[in-house]
């Protein structure tokens, strides 16, 4: 079995950590995984995001308010340059702190780490979409003190936050003093995107450091309970204003005063609390980002949202936002009844998918949504392949936003790709403006495949929603640039017969970069080629007016489309005849094989402690290569190549990425490794949950989150939308009795319930659809609940159980032996 | 024919550069070329480098002057970082500025731009080791003014130099000032290290900017004639001495007075000066520098210096000077006579190796010596396989200095071996200090045969010289570790017999990276290992005590050299049998192969107009790779694989290396390439006096002229010294009637003497020498000239006249058909 993975079992600890299928509870507070919880118990929206500091405003691991989008800029200087590197770096911006609300008692601080507290909870309520403290505080004097706070982002009004603080004091009379405050911490010792970068052995992952003033202070206006802050930033000259709003409600007496600084604006009240009379106080928030406009209209902006939630009133801003919830959960919802401690785990990850796409309009997603500065809030492929899939079956407007702003950056794609000497367009590897950011091409630049993801969801999205519209304008433009780029970038070698090479590319896989003929990136390529050549046909045969604007647009040539046909036909797919397996690259098998068996713990992950020189020379895999192309282009392998390929790269891979583990569970479950699919299920569901690549401090990796529903709607579920034909082979973990999950097909709403012997269909909505099951055409009609059922022969289930993964380095490459080894550092 | 090269012809403009076969000689002064005359006229003894700025200190393109590894260092920051990745930038310092020597006639100063000019000539003479400069001057007011100047930089007193100015008012007296100064320049807008990096498509061949002051002021003083002032550098914490010293000889009246400014000092001289009656100033100046000693020291060595030079007197250090250099061109000179421009260019290459190489005692040989920022100073492969041949056979002590030099940085070696995850020993591939500065790993790191090429070079000279001590100690424990550390790298392959692969490296061709099994690297690798292992063994059968103390100085057990033979044995050759040529790397056949043909200028060198991802898809290469490999490890190769390698690699082959037009010169002449081997003597000739990589301004390119004195003596001499047998299969260019040159072997110096049909040896010192001539034993006795009859078959001169280059992508790789393309850009 791969050692990679541990046992399926919940690994939470369950006093602090209660199980609740419907929230996140902490009930005790403790420092030690102070930047883990903070990612856990953030509230965001797609736009905002706000990580769970406390009130208090310290202690934090980071502290941190995002917007989407929200950048600094700066020119890249590489130690060693070269013609077509990344030039603008970009970082998304730690924006002024609105959430702090600092409490006195007797003018004694509430500090969480030294409080003498009585009570402590801490929930995230999933239905509700509202963080929730409830503490009781003895203080120092041994008056007991209640404090309740709420803080909520929200998901109907997407540039506004609101918070609350309730005090009561249950034991004495004290003078309370609240000062809630807008802090621009970015230039502060605290700020994150300075302190977290050291000198030597850096993590990759983390935020550029910016070692400059990024924020500069525009204007700052305090009054009538309101605070106002507006900045720019110093090279990106994007421009931002936060405001802020307060109301008291309470029966003891209190004065307040306001001031405003450029860096510190604060609203403080000085309140006579009489023991058992509550202390109220609202705080509505509001931030505007802009690319330029000017920082007086931003202001605007913010008064007008701050206006408007006023007058809607906090009460009916949180009804939207559990209204907002409640079809969330009717239209994303998976359950898996008898499982509570999984319910609440994937309810966690749907929630997080929720909080980073919800209100992303206009902006992409990036790999910690707005929950963290980790990769510097950039926009990766994580997008198009994990988090697209969700989206596009259950909020497909969402899936539609996030595609079109990938055209968006469609004209800077095709300056990048002519940079690269290329025609068409190749879009960012990473990115928050459109400009590639990416400073190591071979992880990179080379990870060409970034078109063909981007060509692949778009299609899924077209398929899924038939929506035409988008086809026939942004999706066109960009299959058709993508494919110019691949017919460009590949080559062709006559051996006989032609074929089509594609050479440097690095697939997903980062611990082999710049390879020939990487599978992944080939057959990826070759649906884009097809697919861009099928939908320009079909164009120009259903819908010639549109096709003419295309191709006039385009400066289109129909030879073009041959070529593309040829190319995708003539595609080089490597594949190693003796071993019955797709090589990863051209020269895959060739390479020294990795025992990962004799390799510490103490050297994981291993591009922390091994030079890229190292690690590309081996057959060790960062995350899964040909294992997501196995998942993706399932139509293209039979089950024998997929488990075949299964078999050989799971005892290489690492896992080092957490991308991996949700694909492995799918490729798993489809070759026949249920238990080896749960356990990879179980490690991506709690990848944030119990901090499994130790950092989650940096934020959410919403990718995963994207897919833990992908493992569980491809994998247990065993759907697949190939070609627009979706088909079901679901394999139900022995240990589940049920897994229930909702589609949006085309417009229909389609709930699916699998138990262990049927699967069951019900259109709630729209018109009939059209599924096959094992092979058999399943039509379900509205109001006509159909039930298949789908019991496994005994015997392939047996041999499912009986199934071992060979020992790494069991195989032979080429019929040659490659013994497995390590590198023999004497340095660890 | 190759397009690459142009065609042998004198390219200077005689005019204003005329033969000379002793002096390089400037007629006209020309503002449009000064970087590169700055270059040419250069004074420098490996240790003191002084460009050839003027005396007045403007117009400058870039000030120089350097001491040979006084560097300052900084934290590297990647923009995107990695376990391993170079730490410490390092960065030759631009010391302060002694050279300077400001004239007023009736306070206007000189100006050569403007000033009207009666005579101009500035010379550089390579037997006096001087830079003079005679300027005739017909000041505003109509006066004529002689003023001479001269420059040394002495090879006798390592950190001595010595200037002089004599003035003569030709017609008319006039009040004259003479500012001496000494200026740091670093910080100044005119700094060199830091203007030249611009922040947009900078060249990674210019030294690296450091944005920041560098050398922090000590101390300053000045008296009796004399200025001395001393600096730190602020991170490498380097110290730095310079002093200097006026002798004023003169009838006229003068006064003088002396002021020193932490970065500015001055002597400077008020004359009444008569026509006539000549004013002579003379200038010594100093440079001390340490790793650590307390500037306090080093300003005593100055003045220790000083005092010296002063006793000593200018005219004996002059005299010193001739010496030295008469010494130097018995012994190094080579002659061809009847073509003096030849000669004249020749001679003045040589002169640039002992500029660079003379008195470099303890510190390595720049790319650039001590005559540019260029590589910023670094240390590279250029000093083993460029230089060493040179001084090894010429100037063996300077060879000796040199790789000792390499053993100082063992311990550093061993140390990135381990961070590398390897044993064994791993020099950096650029460095000042020691430690690996190389940012661009693809490029730099990975380029793993340094490690190789100072072995090779090393046996090399202990084989030229049979230091039996050197080999013994420094040498032995070079040996061991750089064996041991291919032996790790490498790994075991079984395809019926055990194979050796060595994988992801980089071979000396820069336009392909990080590749398996360079055919470069594991030939220089194999004979490394078997040369490790028979040192050893030799070792231990004739020297076991010095076997047993080197056995436990370096841990060593005699199963590894088992070990080094196998792999040796063993090691994997790329040959594909179909085209009879060795592939550059395991897969280089199979990449798409670049027309030259159709890539414009413009886009030359293609690695300032591709990024390095195109670059390295193609069959292109940077300078030669296979076919250095068939020059170094030519006994490993016959004739017919190193033409059949030299045909098909010569057409991909840009030469956008200055390391490239030698080695390809030596290889056509040994191939059957005469025309093809003189243009490429050509090219490598004037690629600093005729600027052909456009960046002679930023100094010397060393190893260019290290390959010269190689292109002559291996290539037209046809000398060969494979396993320490002097072998010569000479090839004297049609147009040439002679050549002369002088070797050193094993003591004994030998006079060769090449003509259209004889060779000729005379051993002029020292006992026998035994050499092979196409095969026959000549054995050279002392006073007993030898001369052996040369002539070439005549249908086999014939066939070479006759012989033409295949066209580019004529040649088809494993019997595939690629055509020669380019990349599509519409970019330029």
């Amino acid at each position: 079995m791969n050692a990679q993975v541990p046992p399926a079992e919940d690994p939470l600890d369950r006093t602090r950590f209660p199980v609740d299928e419907w929230r996140l509870i902490e009930t005790d507070y403790d420092e030690s995984d102070l930047g883990t919880t903070e990612t856990l118990f953030a509230t965001a929206n797609g736009y905002i995001g706000m990580r769970g500091n406390p009130e208090e405003g310290r202690p934090a691991y980071a502290h941190g308010t995002f917007v989407n989008g929200f950048h600094e800029t700066w020119p890249i200087r590489h130690a060693e340059d070269a013609h077509g590197f990344a030039r603008i770096g970009q970082t998304i911006v730690n924006v002024p702190d609105a959430k702090v609300l600092k409490i006195y008692v007797d003018d004694e601080p509430l500090l969480l780490p030294i409080a003498d507290l009585d009570a402590y909870e801490r929930t995230l309520d999933f239905k509700q979409g509202v963080l929730r403290r409830r503490v009781i505080w003895r203080t120092s004097a041994g008056k007991r003190v209640q404090i309740n706070t709420t803080r909520l982002v929200s998901f109907t009004q997407r540039h506004l936050a609101i918070m609350s603080v309730t005090i009561t004091m249950l034991s004495g009379d004290a003078p309370i003093v609240i000062s809630s405050q807008v802090v621009n911490r970015q230039d502060g010792r605290d700020d994150y995107s300075v302190s977290t970068k050291t000198a030597e052995g850096s993590d990759p992952r983390k935020a550029e450091a910016v070692d400059r003033r990024i924020l500069e202070p525009q204007s700052q206006w305090c009054g009538d309970g309101r605070l106002m802050m507006t900045y720019r930033c110093a090279d990106s000259r994007m421009t931002l204003a936060v405001g802020a709003d307060h109301t008291m409600i309470t029966d003891n007496a209190y004065s307040e005063i306001s001031s405003a600084e450029p860096d510190h604006a604060k609203h403080v009240y000085r309140i006579d609390a009489e023991q058992g009379v509550p202390i109220h106080l609202e705080k509505l928030v509001a931030y505007h980002t802009s690319r330029g406009a000017p920082v007086r209209e931003l202001a605007d902006r913010c008064q007008r949202t701050l206006d408007r939630a006023r007058e809607t009133g906090v009460e009916a801003i949180h009804d939207d936002q559990i209204a907002w919830l409640e079809r969330f959960w009717d239209e994303c919802d998976v359950e898996i009844p008898g499982q509570p401690a999984v319910q609440q785990a994937v309810r966690w990850n749907l929630f997080q998918l929720a909080q980073a796409a919800a209100r992303a309009e206009g902006l992409g997603i990036a790999a910690k949504g707005v929950t963290g500065s980790g990769y510097s809030g950039h926009y990766f492929w994580d997008t198009e392949i994990y988090v697209l899939p969700f989206l596009t079956y259950t909020m497909p407007q969402a899936a539609r936003c996030a595609l079109r702003f990938r055209y968006t950056m469609l004209d800077d794609a095709r300056k990048r790709a002519s940079e690269m000497a290329a025609l068409g367009a190749l879009f960012p590897w990473r990115t928050i403006n459109g400009e590639e950011a990416s400073a190591y091409y071979a992880a990179g630049t080379a990870q060409y495949h970034i078109d063909a993801d981007i060509a692949y969801a778009l299609m899924k999205y077209v398929r899924a929603t038939d929506d035409q519209d988008f086809l026939h304008h942004e999706g066109a433009d960009i299959l058709v640039e993508t494919a110019r780029f691949w017919a460009d970038l590949g080559f062709w070698r006559s051996n006989g017969e032609d074929v089509f090479h594609i050479h440097s590319v690095t697939g997903p896989d980062e611990y082999t970069t710049v390879v020939n003929d990487n599978l992944f990136t080939n057959v990826m390529a070759r649906d884009n080629l097809a697919t861009a050549a099928q939908t320009v046909r079909e164009l120009k045969e259903k819908q010639p007016e549109v096709y003419a604007r295309m191709a006039t647009r385009l400066d289109f040539d129909c030879d073009e489309v041959d070529e593309w046909e040829r190319c995708a036909k003539a595609m080089f797919i490597p594949y190693d005849e003796r071993i019955k397996v797709h090589p990863q690259d051209a020269h895959f098998l060739e390479r020294e094989v990795w025992d990962l068996s004799k390799t510490p713990a103490a050297k994981r992950p291993l591009m922390l402690n091994y030079h890229p020189l190292v690690l590309y020379r081996f057959q060790v895999l960062k995350q899964a290569d040909v294992v997501v192309a196995m998942f993706l282009q399932g139509d293209a392998f039979s089950l024998e190549e997929k488990r075949a390929n299964f078999e050989y790269y799971d005892p290489i891979t690492t896992g080092d990425s957490t991308l991996s583990a949700v694909v492995q569970s799918i490729v798993a479950a489809e070759t026949g490794y249920p238990d080896l699919a749960l356990r990879y299920f179980y490690a991506g569901l709690f990848v944030d949950l119990d901090d499994r690549h130790r950092n989650t401090a940096d934020g959410v990796h919403v990718a995963s989150t994207g897919g833990v529903w992908s493992a569980l709607i491809y994998g247990f579920g065993g759907m697949r939308d190939h070609g627009g034909q979706i088909s079901f082979n679901p394999r139900l973990p022995k240990s589940w009795s049920e897994l229930k999950f909702r589609l949006r097909l085309q417009g229909s709403r389609l709930h699916v319930r699998l138990t262990a012997d049927h699967l069951e269909f019900e259109v709630v909505s729209g018109s009939a659809v059209e599924v096959t099951v094992r092979g058999e055409q399943v039509t379900v009609e509205p109001g006509e609940p159909v039930s298949v059922v789908i019991t496994r022969p005994k015997d392939e289930e047996e041999a499912d159980m009986k199934r071992k993964l060979p020992p790494v380095g069991g195989r032979r490459a080429d019929g040659s032996i490659i013994t497995a080894s390590v590198p023999r550092s004497r340095n660890g």
